[in-house]
């Protein structure tokens, strides 16, 4: 991907997206994701890595929620990477992540990734330029490896969101106490740093992406779970799955 | 729990439940639940164990998809206990089934789980009665320090189908399509069994009833699908719990 500038790129859904269509739709594909997870799963082939990365409040957990909470959970993993333990740390960067990738008829779904190792750590300066393009190789390798040695389909979304959008859902936190336990008083001053974030974000799409990124308009849920939804629907669509016979 | 005789035991709804209005109600808890794992996954004090055994056929799979489907896998993670692989049996038989033990916030669903120890086993004469009873212990005690210990709520159920209903169910996995991936060609084999797994789970209702398991009549999935959803719904309930205010 040559440089990507993602203040360039709208947050909105485009015009001719009609809000309500859009969710119609979004019902029929998540209709017809339960019976293609049902079939990724009894014909064991193929397995579907979903990476989700964004900045705070830009709707990772609520898309988890809206569209994977729609399939079936035998053949659903979530896995969300916080800070590493004291374990995770004392392995290379990829060791924590390379124990949750999914296994034949799986979805698993990235809540943050590795991905981190070159995005907050490159803000914070815990990780050097050096380093960071090291690991940015060993991001593709790895990816790689899992896709072209295992059959795992690997779809990765940035989830756009304005810094007005991400200001309003913050701020929410502070106010609505069903949503305070998701605040964290580091959040505002993380925000602070949009700029370095953005940066390291875009270097990251500019050097991983052998398996591209989809920069999700992420403002509008209802258009975020659309993209999402119909992305992991052609996936499925395009793997020409059948069901086993008996087994001989 | 004195002995049950499970040929006493109907497998059907009782008389006074009405399909309409029972599905009806199903659709309630599911949405009241939703909010409920909202709160359990914020509150993050309390978890929840549910284990389903059953014979072969007897619906632990769809319990799992039209049940717990309906949450947020973000906070529900669903583990199938197959036979052991080399490196689990190179352990005691409780090793693999702590490492997938709930964590606070989180509904753990076990598809099988360290019953198969004194039931299949047991059946098969790999684990003789001096083992079982053993076994049995260890079970309980390992069940309360969940529950005493770590907030862990067990639900124990056992799917009830009766053998008609099981047979039926194991010939539409030869005839259909999209079902023979389940047919192994063992299962009718272990079918004749029917009495041995019977006299088995009646003695592990006997000695593992600390913690009581419910025996879910299952021959009709709307109402098996309600028993287990009433449950579920009825523990969050009665847990007090509350959205956590902003962290200190």
């Amino acid at each position: 991907m040559s440089k990507v500038k993602l203040g360039a790129v709208s947050t909105r859904a485009p015009e001719n997206f009609d809000k309500k269509e859009t969710k119609a739709r979004l019902e029929e594909i998540l209709n017809e994701l339960d019976d293609l997870q049902n079939l990724l799963y009894a014909e064991n082939k193929h397995s579907v890595l979903v990476v989700l990365q964004g900045m705070d409040a830009s709707g990772k957990d609520g898309t988890i929620r809206s569209v994977f909470g729609r399939l079936n959970p035998q053949g659903v993993m979530v896995k969300s990477f916080k800070a590493p333990t004291a374990e995770e740390s004392a392995h290379d960067f990829l060791w924590r992540v390379h124990l949750h990738t999914p296994a034949k008829g799986m979805i698993q779904i990235f809540n943050r990734s590795h991905y981190e190792d070159i995005l907050v750590t490159r803000v914070h300066k815990w990780c050097d330029d050096e380093l960071a393009y090291k690991r940015m190789k060993s991001i593709n390798d790895f990816e790689e490896l899992l896709q072209e040695q295992n059959n795992t389909h690997i779809l990765k979304f940035y989830l756009h969101v304005s810094r007005e959008e991400q200001h309003e859902r913050l701020k929410e936190r502070t106010k609505n106490p069903a949503k305070m336990w998701k605040y964290n008083d580091q959040d505002f001053k993380e925000a602070r740093l949009w700029n370095d974030y953005r940066k390291a974000y875009e270097d990251c799409f500019e050097h991983c992406n052998k398996i591209p990124w989809t920069i999700v308009p992420a403002d509008q849920n209802w258009y975020k779970e659309y993209v999402i939804a119909k992305q992991l629907y052609d996936l499925l669509k395009s793997l020409d799955m059948h069901y086993p016979g008996l087994k001989k």
